[in-house]
């Protein structure tokens, strides 16, 4: 029932995501009525979905405290258990984010040896696709966090991304050891001296993540949501105002029409519905947060990002890495920076 | 002698400042024979300008505190000695941005109701033009911190860019008034209540940075660092891309050729040039620092800026603002912020 253009955008955006993978199954909670006059339209979605009523739902401005204690009848909650019971892979809404990520914590748990799960989302680079960490769901973080980000997001983009050796870097204010925050440097400490697998190439600053520098780019929550939304901003930025440019002349209407096709691909590759999904990680169930004012394509490719994480078995990914990590912790619990 | 192409950026860049303002005149710093056989192209600026020889120079990679230290005869600290002697009205440098930070601070102290100076720059928005402060200065600040760079900020903006009553934003991860750490809730609170003739908007987020959606953003130096190099990947990301796409088929390129005067002003609108210079506020003088990369036509404009800063008493009027703020601001001092 989350979103702007919920739930007739959740409906298609199903029929969407089953065109693709054509084993998926789907549980949906909401308003039955509504619900199965929009399925009726989809004589193929409805063979493999399941309706479950529920009246109440989580209103955008509601607060993640209240919506935990007040929202148990909610569709976003009852969804949320579907993954607790065992009855969903994972769970996928556009609904109120800050709800969402304080209900699948509660209901799911954290996945051991993390403190706090993170929001991820990958986006697209110079040289391929990155995922950056974490967006929003933590503002303060210390050492500990970020490298636990580090490991959840190497393993985000071995599994999902598909990168064989990812390689991770902490946003920082400048490359060299000694800049930037008590954390950010902990943290870089504690990752140039593991024994984990994973390719730490050091600190890396705003320019970088654009650029592709690293796969995936560790920060705090107050840091990345920055930084993605101002990625955002600048996108719409820039393409406003080509657009204005192109249309505010005759000579640069005629070039845009003839090389629409180049411009139409230039758009395709920074389509922001290709990269729609949040993905809480460190949760032990999947839980993926689309964004609200997405369409049914954006709503489909977060219900794929959805599948994926689950057939790939991303959970048992970041377990296994996080037994290996606590192994050798004790190790570094006493690493120092110079300052 | 700072910047990639120094000193023959900065001499032509005088050159091009001084067609825009004709009363400047400069004194120069660094290896006078150097110095002296390039200025012998520009007869014009050899008339306004006074060549201080000194053979010690700050390296990009010297540490600030060294520098102050052991750069006593460096052309930049004697550069900025002449500010502190009242010999120049401002100082612009393409050199180390650390070191110019430590020595200009040594030197030239921070205005009353200071405690630390931080670096703005203005961009372009869809609106117009904004500024932003801390972009690196201080990594960490707290409430009275953020304060003072918004009526800086506030102050620069009026004066600067010319905008009547600029409203101001503090940056943060969502709008409502409990989002965020404690500073950024603790400065909000300050800035609600205060009696200067400020425009305070409240929270903007880092989508807000490109629409202009506020004249001054204020945040600390860790995240405006990182949203000032995010936007920088992302144009350049984005500009990459779009030529591939257009020289990557023949239509794209004769589209793209017929449409050159408009993609050209798509282009001059965000030219990285034209904003170039990082102005350090706070500071008892005025101080710019130039990007290190650009060229001469950027180097002007960071000449300007600093010209305008002085020509316009832009220090009178954030001193005039801090005896009003700090006036008052003893009814803050006990302002508290619900969780």
């Amino acid at each position: 029932m989350g979103g702007d253009n919920a739930p007739s955008m959740v409906i298609d955006g199903m029929a969407i995501a089953l065109e693709s993978v054509s084993n998926l199954n789907f549980h949906i909670y909401g308003d039955g009525h509504k619900l199965s006059t929009l399925l009726a339209s989809y004589p193929k979605v409805m063979e493999v979905t399941e309706i479950h009523h529920t009246e109440d739902v989580v209103s955008n401005d509601e607060k993640p405290g209240i919506a935990l204690r007040s929202g148990r009848q909610s569709s976003m909650r009852l969804a949320i258990n579907a993954v607790g019971d065992g009855i969903a892979g994972g769970v996928v809404s556009a609904g109120n984010t800050g709800a969402l990520m304080a209900m699948a914590k509660f209901v799911m748990k954290t996945l051991p040896g993390i403190d706090r799960p993170a929001i991820a989302s990958y986006y697209p680079t110079m040289t391929g696709e990155s995922v950056m960490l974490d967006l929003g769901a933590n503002i303060q973080c210390d050492a500990e966090n970020l490298v636990q980000f580090a490991v959840m997001g190497e393993v985000f983009a071995r599994y999902v991304l598909h990168i064989e050796q990812p390689s991770i870097g902490i946003l920082n204010v400048g490359t060299e050891v000694l800049k930037g925050n008590d954390s950010v440097k902990q943290a870089a400490a504690i990752l140039r001296e593991t024994h984990l697998p994973i390719k730490f190439h050091g600190f890396v600053e705003g320019d970088d993540i654009g650029k592709g520098t690293v796969d995936v780019v560790v920060t705090d929550g107050f840091t990345g949501n920055v930084a993605l939304k101002t990625i955002e901003g600048t996108a719409k930025l820039f393409a406003g105002a080509l657009k204005e440019e192109l249309k505010g002349s005759m000579l640069g209407k005629i070039g845009a029409l003839i090389a629409k096709p180049a411009i139409d691909a230039f758009r395709n590759r920074f389509d922001p519905r290709r990269y729609n999904g949040a993905m809480f990680l460190g949760l032990n169930g999947i839980c993926v947060k689309s964004h609200g004012g997405t369409d049914s394509f954006g709503f489909a490719n977060a219900i794929l990002a959805a599948h994926e994480m689950v057939s790939d078995g991303l959970n048992d990914g970041i377990k296994e890495d996080f037994a290996r990590f606590n192994d050798e912790h004790h190790n570094f619990s006493n690493i120092q920076v110079d300052d």
